[in-house]
């Protein structure tokens, strides 16, 4: 069981940061990855949708063997969850925005949480429910910026044109810092860490990032070690990609995530709705 | 039948810039909308898939009564307007590609035509291909410039800014200007309008831009006058929207593309999946 690889999902690209993040962070762990870059994106599709096609990408990953999962987009975490965690125990299952909320709380932040998102998350409230549960006192806001995705999948990642337009667009959080008022930023989306180095330009350095890359390697280290399910391997891991649709664009764009080229032999065309669903019925019958 | 309104649909809220424009020229007509905000980007997905949406749509717009149709989705248009010509007949039915084709080759252009386009439009090769056929020896260059679509529905279309980002992601289009070897860019994505002040002040007098939502009105006008189905209303005509989801965005990003306020109660929501597809079949069938 230990020696089976992690399972990670997204609608597409984004949540390469985590992997690259884990990879980085955990050498010897073998990783497989699915981009559902077929029915991306998930942030504009109503819950009842982005859960069935949670199911189907858990699924798919199961089935392949994995000893635990990451849901590495903000919508689907919000989502599927806690239906994903009960369905597939005792595979553990972490999501980034759970993450990205127990790494805040533990930074015991005084003042305003912001939360940058798109327009699908902001609208969900998933962070600010996510704080509810467990720090209801705690003043959070989310404020949507689409707009990043894009720069981002156009690979403007930094220099003085993206920080203008980064000023631009975050302008009312600028202020909130301003003003003295911020004391954390949680990058929620998996696209946003690209911008990282922008980020800490234009906020002051009282302002703690979270990066839920970040947050996602270290409660997923964490729970390998306590499960002993730390890879035994003394080689460096494998890494599978799948994509389920448009290989060529997922092998561009991975590039500006992964800091590194991919092949196009290295992804793998998945089709995860008609061979995941009937078995992910079976995992739930056994 | 005279009297019946005029069908535009779209994948979004990017088509609104044609209806717009309809409406300034043929103000005693009235209009259908309908965007499908359920299952946006058209661009991203498969011809067949796409082909499927286009059905629907058409079958739904077609079952309320339209006189004429009008594909203002650069993607649906390319992939189903001779399938939905042939299936609607005697319904006449114009595309957004088509109608720019035609007008860039009505100004006899003399040097290289761009088209500034989606990911997806520049993939499928949309445009080379319309003018393959009618003009074989036209070099036509089509560049992807999605980042366009994310800015313009974040209003953000004008503005030295705006003006700073699209001289970046354009320079090559621009260089090609600047050599003299440049006579036309189509804007080959109804988002791109809402940036024409900027295109004008970027490209060089002598560069003819095409406005496919201006050529596509003037496709319909020409073509209702011929076929005798110009309106007779002596009094404004009506127009009713309808998105397949998420109203509140539609009606937020609208005001970008109509210039005007749009109440929630203006627009409908419409479920063209189940409502259209079977009477489809029957106006196939009679």
């Amino acid at each position: 069981m230990h020696n089976l690889p992690i399972g990670i999902f997204d609608s597409g690209v984004g949540g390469l940061t985590v992997l690259k993040e884990m990879a980085a962070v955990m050498p010897r762990e073998s990783f497989l990855y699915l981009g559902d870059t077929a029915r991306l994106p998930y942030g504009t599709k109503s819950p009842e949708t982005v859960l069935e096609y949670a199911k189907n990408a858990a699924g798919f990953l199961t089935n392949q063997g994995v000893k635990c999962l990451v849901v590495a987009c903000n919508t689907a975490s919000s989502v599927a969850i806690d239906y994903l965690s009960k369905q597939l125990a005792p595979i553990p299952i972490i999501g980034v925005v759970e993450a990205g909320v127990t790494a805040t709380l533990e930074s015991m932040p005084e003042g305003i949480v912001g939360v940058l998102a798109t327009q699908g998350t902001v609208a969900s409230q998933t962070y600010s429910l996510g704080f509810k549960k467990l720090a209801p006192n705690l003043q959070v806001i989310e404020w949507p910026c689409s707009l990043l995705v894009a720069l981002a999948e156009e690979g403007w990642v930094k220099g003085p044109l993206v920080e203008a337009i980064l000023k631009e667009l975050l302008q009312e959080v600028i202020r909130c810092d301003q003003d003295k008022k911020l004391s954390t930023i949680i990058l929620g989306c998996t696209h946003f860490p690209v911008f990282i180095s922008v980020f800490q330009q234009i906020f002051s350095k009282r302002v703690n990032i979270i990066n839920s890359a970040e947050a996602v390697t270290r409660q997923v280290k964490k729970l390998l070690i306590a499960k002993g399910l730390v890879s035994s391997s003394q080689t460096k891991g494998e890494i599978k990609y799948y994509a389920t649709d448009n290989k060529q664009r997922f092998v561009e764009i991975a590039q500006i995530f992964l800091n590194k080229e991919l092949s196009d032999k290295q992804v793998n065309l998945a089709d995860c709705i008609s061979s995941s669903n009937i078995k992910l019925s079976n995992i739930r019958a056994g």
